[in-house]
């Protein structure tokens, strides 16, 4: 277990056996499992030569001094939280590989010209309390969009959860770090997604960490038996839901760099011999540039005004969200397409089609991802998976970055 | 109310107060309800001057003799039983005006060249034992699709359900009507569709009884991240699902008399945020030509294969009812044709979309239908709804059409 890759492949592993549910990998904000992990990661940072403590929000962070002390820092990390159910890799990867980085610069007895700090988050997935980034957005922003009053599925309040895990409800703001603190934020994530494994690639620089639209959409239609009822007499309001399905596909299939799901359909009354009176279904669209999102949802939307005019039904919506993207720091993206060169001999950008909290920390400092190939393109679902050999990549790659950044740090505006 | 049409509503009003559930019309085959209904319909059959009796199956069958006893009869009918929740004409009607029709002879004295039997069918919607049409089943072929030992959704067997009932279920078969007992069979039902509605047409003549193919489909595609798989690697079990809906709706309308249904679809795993990887709907195809229904059939399974194919998903299909259509007897149509052209004017044929106990009547004797427009095309539900003109107009052209019957026989083969 000398091996760096062997001993991340290991770790993440290990953490895995840290769940709420033995059968079914769930670790969530302010439980039992997160302060077990926070345990876990804390001694490994120790023993890495970090300065590891527990921040105001539950985050694990850990120093690693520079050449000069009290130096800014480059801050490294991901999230130690999961999904119900989860991989092995997402979010705990990043933790675990940033921390062989600082490991193999302690074993050398390197110092950088700036600090190194890693975050290991402590709520990203927003499973608890059904809002994600917790960690991330205290830090950035000393916010939360989580009241104290929220309830988990049991009845358990947010401030009640912070209170009994030992944290000061009142003092959550603490966890937030200064500009001046954060020469910049890297973070290394697997993909989710298959394009570097059709690519045949290990590592990717990310551009963008998606935008996203939300809708919830209604069709009303006319009910009616389905022996009796003439076709051009009928308003069906599912067919009319599956025209706006292809719709959504077709849009986002025609606007490059967009995508477009629809995850959830039902028709009602519900029965083999009656014609639904009613459909509903949601909208997914996400673009890691706006604009190409918000062009994408306008055709959309004039979609379902024109199937609805055809069909005589009424189709509504709400949007449900409405997030702006957030473009990497252009500078770290020079510098991580150089580290991914290094490595695969081809520097490739792509865009995040998921969440990170990059994002949230692109609020504190610059901000940069690097994303790892992982199998099939799986993630959230215990099938998630990644090779040794890529293991080693991305932290070579990480390596390689944390240098670059170190010698030639973004400027501040 | 000696007006006969004020009757007919009112009778059926009467019937609607005996329900299983009085916020609800339900009544069902071989519960105190039917009973009720029984015994308050062979009362009516009574004072219209008929011999009234329950049959082996729970039919009520009245009997109003011709010119010469013992004659072969004209029988009419239709069924008592309702779906749950279902609306006050649906059946009830075609009982209700027969007796009219023999009211009014009785009034006058006349008696016909044939006799006159008024069947009131036990169990039509089939609710109970969840198979349809066991009052005309026993009375044309003596058998029925529902075992002894089946049992309603409360335990009971159907065998308890008749003896309880006081039926024997071993002499069940002894509701059969002999051929030689059956000139015809006449039913007045309402349409259950808008085509009269739209057609401004008061009643109109069947063709057929429908056919009908219904099937189970599941879509196998590949589920994933809303975000971060492009457009182009995906395998949506939903949108695939999306097209195959629209291909049957394409179908059957490319299909004159055909008409094509999917009332019920899902989508798996069900998140806004994941790409479906499986989806499930049911088609129901119907038509009162086989060979349409037949081709239309292939036609959407044809689609299927396409869509599959192209998609690169799979799609697969249980064939859960294929029933062939009924169609009316041709010369019991030509004289309902005149009866129907003159009370409106106008001669109007239309397939029946829905089942009937014509369709069971069929095997005995020929036999043929008169529709009857209705509200909307409302049916099946509480808001079924016809006026008392239209009631006085079907029970005009039953009376025509029982003269003509009576007058000029179908031949048998």
């Amino acid at each position: 277990m000398n091996d760096p890759a062997s001993r991340i492949m290991a770790r993440c592993v290990e953490l895995r056996g840290i769940s709420a549910d033995p059968t079914a990998y769930s670790r969530h904000y302010l439980t039992a499992e997160h302060r077990a992990a926070a345990t876990l990661v804390t001694g490994w940072m120790r023993a890495a030569g970090m300065a590891a403590r527990l921040d105001a929000a539950g985050n694990v962070v850990g120093r690693y001094e520079g050449e000069r002390p009290a130096a800014a820092a480059l801050l490294l990390g991901s999230h130690l939280d999961t999904v119900r159910d989860g991989g092995t890799y997402d979010g705990q990867l990043g933790v675990v590989t940033a921390i062989e980085v600082v490991q193999a610069l302690s074993d050398s007895g390197q110092r950088l010209g700036c600090a190194i700090e890693i975050y290991a988050f402590a709520d990203e997935e927003g499973v608890r309390f059904s809002s994600g980034y917790i960690g991330s957005g205290l830090v950035a922003c000393g916010e939360t969009g989580v009241a104290l009053n929220a309830h988990d599925a049991g009845g358990t309040t947010f401030a009640e959860a912070l209170a009994a895990f030992g944290l000061n409800p009142a003092r959550l703001a603490e966890a937030r770090r200064r500009p001046e603190e954060a020469l910049a934020y890297l973070e290394l994530h697997i993909e989710q997604g298959p394009v570097l494994e059709a690519e045949g690639l290990a590592v990717g620089t990310v551009t963008s960490i998606t935008g996203q639209s939300r809708l919830a959409a209604t069709v009303a239609g006319v009910a009616g038996h389905a022996g009796t009822v003439p076709m051009t007499l009928r308003k069906d309001a599912l067919a009319a839901a599956a025209e706006a399905i292809l719709t959504v596909e077709r849009v986002a299939r025609s606007n490059p760099g967009v995508v477009g799901t629809v995850g959830i359909v039902g028709a009602g009354p519900g029965a083999v011999n009656v014609i639904p009176g009613q459909a509903r279904f949601t909208v997914d669209l996400r673009s890691g540039i706006d604009a190409r999102r918000q062009r994408a949802l306008a055709d959309v939307l004039t979609g379902f005004r024109t199937i609805a005019e055809r069909r005589g039904v009424a189709i509504t919506w709400d949007v449900r969200v409405d997030a702006p993207a957030t473009p990497c720091d252009p500078h770290l993206m020079t510098l991580i397409d150089r580290a991914c060169a290094a490595e695969t001999g081809r520097a490739f950008r792509l865009p995040s089609g998921a969440g990170h909290d990059a994002a949230e920390m692109a609020a504190l400092c610059p901000s940069a991802m690097i994303f790892l190939r992982c199998r099939d393109g799986i993630s959230h679902n215990p099938a998630e998976s990644i090779t040794p050999e890529d293991a080693a990549a991305g932290l070579r790659t990480l390596a390689r970055a944390v240098q670059m950044v170190a010698a030639d740090p973004p400027r501040r505006g």
